[in-house]
C-alpha cells in the first residue's frame, strides 16, 4: 500500500516519529497525489484570481463601492497588492481572470479574459444569472485550468477579487443548508447594523429562491461568476491529480459547489489557511480540510492561500532531503 | 509617535484596513524595533542549536538513549537533519553550539565549542550545575549572540538539541511557579506510565530544590547548560534591538530565565509556532507572545523558528511593496 511506504519513509527519517505534526501529513498527501513515495517538488507556481462584481452589493453589504472591483484587479497586474507582494515572496505567478467584471480591461499578458457577463443581478430581489450563465462560468473555469496546466503550473492557488464577495459566499453557503447567524461575518469592516443588513439580505435570498435542486441551480440563483468559474477551475485541475490550495471564504464557497458536484477533490485540496471570516473554518471543517496558516487574515486575493506555498514546499523537502536514521547512523531508541 | 505613524501607513495600503491581521502586528513590530516606519528586510538570517546533555535522562524520561544528542548534532553537521532542509529552504544559516554535550567533537565551521560541562548532574537527586558554570552559561550565550552580530546575523532563532529538554523544559517552568500537571507532556512518543515518571522525576526536583531565590539559582538547581546558554543569548542578541524567533518548549523555557532577568526582551521576540507540546503555549501567553505557526509539530532544533522566517519576511515586504490607495487611485470607501 502506497500510503504505508509513505508512512514507513517519513518514520525512518532522523526526527520522533511523527514530530513533524501537519507537516507529515503534507508531505504524505502530496505523495499520494503524485502516486509515488518520495514526492517531487512542484515546478511552477501560480495563482489564479477571480474576479467578478455582484449585483447584491446595492444592498449596501460592503464597506467599498462596486467600483473598487476593477480598481483592484488594475492594482493587480501592475504588481502593487499584497498578492503580487506576497506571490513575489514565494515564487509564484500571478494570473488575474476577468469572470464578470462590470468594466472592460485592455488586454494584460497576465489578464485572462473570460467574463461570463458584466456582474450578475441581485439575488436578494432576482436570479443572479441564468442556468446558461452557470454552465458557462463552470466551463470557463475548466479552460482557465487547462490554460494553467498547459503553462505547466504544478501547484496552484486561487483567489478572489470582487466587492461583495462575502455576501455572495454566505448566499451559497446558506443554499447549501448552512444555519445563516453561524456563517455570516464582516469581510471589510462594516458596522455592526450594515452586518445585520448582511444577514438579511441573505435572508431574503433564501425565501425568494428556495429549494435549490443541485449545486448548478444554488450557482443559478445566488452565485457569482467567479464562483462558477472557481469551481469549474477546481474540478478540472483536480481531475489531472494536482494539488491546488484554497485562500479564504469566497474560494472555499467555490470549492463548496465543485465539492457538491465531486466529492473526490478534496484528495487534492489545502487549505492555505483559516481566514479570520467566522464561516470560513465552517465549510472547511466539513470538507475534512485542515488550515495550513491561522493568521487571521481576511484578504482574499488568493493571499493566505500562496503564503502557505512555502510550507507546502518545506513538507515535500522533509520527504526529499532528511537522512534516515540508517543514513546517519543514529540510535533509534524505544520509538522504533 | 511611531506606532501611529507605522500604523498610518498600514492602513494607507491598498486592502481593507486590518485585513491582514497578524501579518500586519509582525510587520508594525519590526518597524517598531528598527525604529522607522518601514521596515528593512533582514540580511542575513541563521538559527543557532545549543546543544546538551542532561543528567535527568538517567531517569528513563525520554524514548530515546542519550547518546543521540551528540548523534543529533553530527547529524545536523553534516546538513540531513530537519533543521538543515528547512533552513536550506528559508535560506538560513544553521550554526551549532556545543553548550555541554556528553561528546568531544572534532573542529567544524559550523559549531561552536562553548561547553560549560560535559553534561549536568541529575537534578532529580542534586543540583544540575553549580553557581559558577550556571553564570557561565549565560556569558557564553552572550558570546554567541555577539558572534552572530559580528556575522552580520540580522534575524535570529534559536533551537534547542538534548535528550531530557523537555523534562528539564518542565523542571525549569515548575520552578518559575507553573503547576506541573497543567505543562508536563511528552517530547519524544514515550507511553503513558513513561510520562507519569516524567511528572514525578519533576515533583522530585522540585521538592528537592524549594525555594528558588533567583532566575540564576533555578538555573543551577533544575536548568540545562543549553538552557542557559539560550538565555544569555537571547539577552545579548535582543540589547542590540534584533528580532529573535523562539522555537518550541524547550527554547521558550530558556526564553522564560532571560524574561525573569529583563521583561523588556519581548519587544525583540516572536515565537516561531506553537508546538504540539502543551506546556508552550501556557508560558507563551504569559510573556504575550503570540505563535506564528502552528502546526502541532514537536521537533525541536529551531524547526518551527525557521519555518516562521518566511512569513516575518512577508509581512516586512507587505510594508515595503504594497501600493498605497493614493499610488493606486483606488476609491477609499466608508472605511476610510
Amino acid at each position: 500500500m502506497l500510503r504505508e511506504d509513505i508512512q514507513n519513509r517519513l518514520d525512518s527519517l532522523t526526527k520522533p516519529k511523527g514530530s513533524l505534526g501537519f507537516l507529515e501529513e503534507i508531505a504524505a498527501k502530496m505523495a499520494m497525489m503524485q502516486g509515488g513515495v518520495i514526492p517531487e517538488l512542484p515546478k511552477k507556481k501560480a495563482v489564479y484570481v477571480f474576479a467578478a462584481d455582484h449585483g447584491v452589493v446595492a444592498e449596501g453589504v460592503s464597506a467599498y463601492p462596486k467600483g473598487v472591483t476593477s480598481e483592484m484587479v488594475l492594482n493587480m497586474l501592475s504588481g502593487g497588492a499584497a498578492i503580487n507582494v506576497l506571490s513575489r515572496h514565494v515564487g509564484s505567478e500571478v494570473h488575474l481572470v476577468d469572470a464578470g467584471v462590470d468594466y472592460d480591461f485592455e488586454d494584460n499578458p497576465n489578464l485572462i479574459k473570460l467574463k461570463v457577463g458584466h456582474g450578475t443581478h441581485n439575488c436578494a430581489v432576482e436570479a443572479a444569472m441564468t442556468p446558461d450563465q452557470a454552465m458557462q462560468s463552470i466551463e470557463n473555469g475548466r479552460t482557465v485550468a487547462r490554460m494553467a496546466i498547459e503553462h505547466g503550473v504544478e501547484l496552484a492557488a486561487i483567489g478572489d477579487m470582487g466587492i461583495g464577495n462575502t455576501t455572495i459566499a454566505t448566499t451559497v453557503a446558506a443554499a447549501f443548508g448552512y444555519d445563516i447567524d453561524s456563517i455570516v461575518d464582516i469581510g471589510t469592516k462594516i458596522s455592526a447594523e450594515q452586518l445585520h443588513t448582511k444577514a438579511q439580505v441573505v435572508r431574503r435570498a433564501m425565501d425568494l429562491h428556495r429549494p435549490f435542486t443541485n449545486p448548478i441551480d444554488v450557482l443559478t440563483k445566488v452565485g457569482g461568476f467567479c464562483f462558477g468559474e472557481m469551481a469549474g477551475f477546481i474540478l478540472e485541475f483536480t481531475s489531472h491529480h494536482l494539488p491546488l490550495v484554497l485562500d479564504g471564504y469566497p474560494t472555499t464557497a467555490g470549492a463548496l459547489i465543485a465539492w457538491k458536484l465531486d466529492p473526490g477533490i478534496t484528495d487534492y485540496l489545502f487549505a492555505g489557511h483559516k481566514s479570520w471570516v467566522k464561516g470560513h473554518i465552517v465549510i472547511l471543517r466539513d470538507m475534512g480540510l485542515r488550515p495550513i496558516l491561522d493568521l487571521d487574515m481576511r484578504l482574499g486575493e488568493g493571499t493566505g492561500a500562496v503564503l502557505s506555498f512555502g510550507i507546502i514546499e518545506a513538507a515535500v523537502k522533509i520527504m526529499r532531503e532528511m537522512a534516515t536514521f540508517e543514513d546517519a547512523s543514529i540510535s533509534t531508541g524505544s520509538e522504533q
